[in-house]
């Protein structure tokens, strides 16, 4: 066992080198956000060509023998005995993704980054073009290239949980197909019960006129009512909403402003800055290393989830925001009551846009999608088979009609940027928000008093100690566990959404 | 002698590596645009890592002794013999740049990027609030890291000159000294005679309320109206205007609206434009080689000036475009006639800010700045007398009493950008353009003619096919010998300027 004082040493350097990846990461980030928001459309080829570069440069430093050399030496010393000290966590999760990453050769990283890029471009052309056949060839190419990338990390029958490793480390198609069973079990019957109650939430109400200008001034209050850091952020617009912590002090978030539909920005909004409230809450000092970063994409999306439902769709939360909203549209909302808003804005019913669909039904899209992908790339379905094969199973499960590829398999984005094995994350999100969310109702008190005085703090300040602050110290599963005292199950999510579903659907 | 088959090998390494670079400075470009345009105050801190990061890797990549090997393959070849030939001007002017390069160790690379982020902010700043002290000691900072640069190079006396290498290859201060010094004796007696002309031109009409939003459409007509590609390109708002060649298909420009004064957005647009045209018509199959570069900021500014001056400030152009004005500002404009809106935008007076600055005495607020940098770079003036030297100097060029340092040494973003050897290059714009233009009206035939009826294709065209196209395949005093048959002098500069005059002021 080597000293500790020479182990410190190596140690430093290892923390130096992750330091300058985090900062070569951001770099990508910038690119990506640029993408998305500000890129001319003659620009795409060169973009590919700049991200492919980062990508591949990022790689190769990455991947380089001295920092495994790095690792072998720290990890034999009792700089790491501690398992929960900053250096035990930032060695075990550098240790993990090393290895994955020396598993992949450099062209195969830049080709991903560089098809990504143009996969992407294609897909926004086809989404508005309503063009599936125009994207077909790419998604195969994604596909393609997703599957070597699999038989790198080894692996044969594995392929997907080897994919959904990069999003949700730990979690495997197996362990999630048995709780989305468990959740579909309780959740099917409940929508038809809703369906069946008679009762018809007043959606009008937000698909009047709401000028964008106006719905942007409301989604920057909101935003920063919750605790979003306009100084270290920004609002812009995309075609697919999104949100991206580049660095410490630069962590932005996107929407889209619908005139004849007040949800989608508004929601979209606090969805986004669910997400970049929990960037901004990362300790910046280790940024670029793992005890800087966030745990998994579940974990991240049980923040941008809660943020948009848990507290926005709460009554407690319009309490407070309906008269603001009020301030902002005097004429389409004068005759609005609360209880009403809280009602349409609490709507159930099975859609076709996963984006817009509500909490209980949205775990429905995912669920489908989920199978879809794992069907893709198996290569049980043909990526020509795709449209129909989505929308039968649309039917099946949420009973609607598909009426074009725009509104069916062509509403994502995700396939198109190579992110397999992401969806199953969004419902893992889900179900941790909610698991969350009645602790720190026992931890901090009465939120819903808090809420109903525009007072977000008490909530963000939990979520910044027990999950922002920690960085990766630990692992998903075992994070739920400390924070809750219990593993991750459906029953917070279901104990909630039966609990709203009885107050305005009366079942 | 090697012979033209391996040579020709190494000289494809070379060039895939080049364009590597290129990728790679392409980056730092959408990085450098972002800070300007984009970047929420607490991330100014990272960018600077990010930007320095990519500088050094840069710089790194760049200098490899690799490079150096394969440059001295090449040109001890046939494969340079025809010295017009793509590989001889991108062996030529790779060696120029390698040799420079390599005598830059890596750290002070990365220390200039990152302070120059950091100067740039505290500039930002220091302008906002009036606050010159704020600002010193980053400018002291910047100047000490230049000289270090300039002694780098192998400085010594010719310190300023080494820096002047960078932004107008060949050019020294001495030789600029005389060019100012003969244009100064011609322009002052011009400014002079004007002033005493008792001729007004009627400036209020710039001065009435022009709201921003229609500013910018109309900036973007004029923009697209004269050439500048909207599918390759954006526009947007920054403190300090400036253009960036991004990469192929990707040009931005920006502007800033003044809602009490036409002129600064309006003929900055047409200004940055004009040098983004100059970027997209680059021959982008040869991005990141010399050969597909533009040749020196002298000859960019050429471009620029050309639009926003010769072309945009003819009688001619406003015959076609007044009317297109007067749809934007209907009420503000119907009582102005073509004769009084051309005196306007060609009213000459001494004033404090440079860029808002008219034809003639722009070359005066130069000068004043190309004498204060080589003695602020000397030592000779102590940055803590910049103010009182600035104020003097104004004084004496100009006539005129500055009467806070944010309308005097702070106006400009050059200086803590580390842009020392920068400012001569504006007026040698000012004197190429002339001179490029005069020519054009020969070659071309009518120009104001086919401006007049909104024509630019045949100015442009003319532009891309004897400058754009070429990228650096001629120095910039070899190419306006070529083009115009003639080294660059005064004169046409001074023809233009005097015939305006005689038309407007009677002198």
């Amino acid at each position: 066992m080597r000293g500790m004082a020479n182990a410190q040493k190596t140690y430093e350097l290892l923390v130096k080198r992750l330091k300058e990846l985090g900062v070569l990461d951001s770099v990508g980030a910038v690119l990506g956000w640029d993408e998305r928001t500000q890129l001319p459309e003659k620009g795409a080829e060169a973009r590919a060509e700049q991200m492919s570069l980062i990508a591949r440069l990022r790689h190769e430093m990455f991947t380089s023998a001295e920092i495994g050399n790095w690792l072998g030496e720290i990890e034999g010393s009792d700089l790491v005995k501690d398992r929960e000290s900053d250096a035990a966590v930032n060695v075990r999760e550098t240790r993990h993704s090393y290895d994955r990453a020396a598993k992949l050769p450099s062209s195969l990283v830049e080709e991903l980054t560089k098809m990504e890029v143009l996969a992407q471009h294609a897909w926004v052309e086809a989404r508005k073009g309503n063009n599936y056949a125009a994207f077909e060839p790419w998604l195969a190419k994604t596909l393609e290239l997703k599957r070597q990338q699999a038989d790198c990390y080894g692996g044969g029958a594995k392929r997907y949980d080897q994919l959904l490793e990069d999003f949700e480390p730990g979690e495997t198609a197996t362990n999630l197909q048995r709780v989305f069973a468990e959740l579909r079990q309780e959740l099917v019957p409940l929508v038809g019960a809703i369906a069946q109650s008679g009762k018809e939430a007043p959606a009008e109400i937000l698909e009047r006129k709401y000028p964008a200008a106006q719905q942007e001034k409301l989604a920057k209050i909101a935003a920063k009512a919750v605790g979003f850091d306009f100084a270290g952020g920004r609002l812009d617009v995309s075609v697919h909403p999104f949100s991206t912590g580049i660095a410490p002090g630069d962590a932005r978030i996107t929407t889209r402003y619908d005139e004849n539909y007040f949800g989608d920005a508004f929601f979209g909004t606090l969805h986004e800055a669910g997400h970049s409230m929990y960037s901004q809450g990362l300790p910046a000092e280790h940024f670029g290393t793992p005890r800087g970063e966030d745990i998994s994409l579940g974990i991240h999306e049980s923040q941008s989830r809660m943020w948009e439902n848990l507290v926005g769709r709460s009554r407690s939360f319009w309490e407070y925001f309906l008269p603001i909203a009020k301030e902002h549209f005097p004429e389409v909302l004068k005759d609005v009551s609360l209880e009403q808003w809280y009602f349409a804005v609490n709507d159930v019913k099975p859609s076709l846009i996963r984006t817009e669909s509500d909490e209980a039904t949205y775990n429905l899209h995912v669920m489908v999608r989920f199978e879809l992908e794992q069907a893709l790339l198996s290569g049980d379905l043909p990526t020509k088979d795709l449209p129909a094969a989505w929308n039968g199973k649309m039917t099946e499960y949420l009973g609607v009609d598909v009426p074009d590829d725009a509104r069916g398999c062509l509403q994502d984005i995700h396939w198109s940027g190579g992110a397999i094995g992401y969806f199953p994350t969004y419902t893992l999100g889900n179900l941790y928000a909610a698991q969350f969310f009645e602790q720190a109702k026992k931890d901090v008190g009465n939120l819903d008093g808090q809420f109903a005085r525009g007072e977000f703090a008490g909530l963000l300040g939990w979520l910044r100690e027990k999950i922002h602050s920690q960085g990766k110290k630990y692992r998903a599963t075992e994070l739920v566990n400390r924070v809750t005292g219990k593993p991750l199950s459906a029953e917070a999510l279901m104990r909630h959404l039966k609990k709203k579903a009885g107050e305005l659907y009366g079942v």
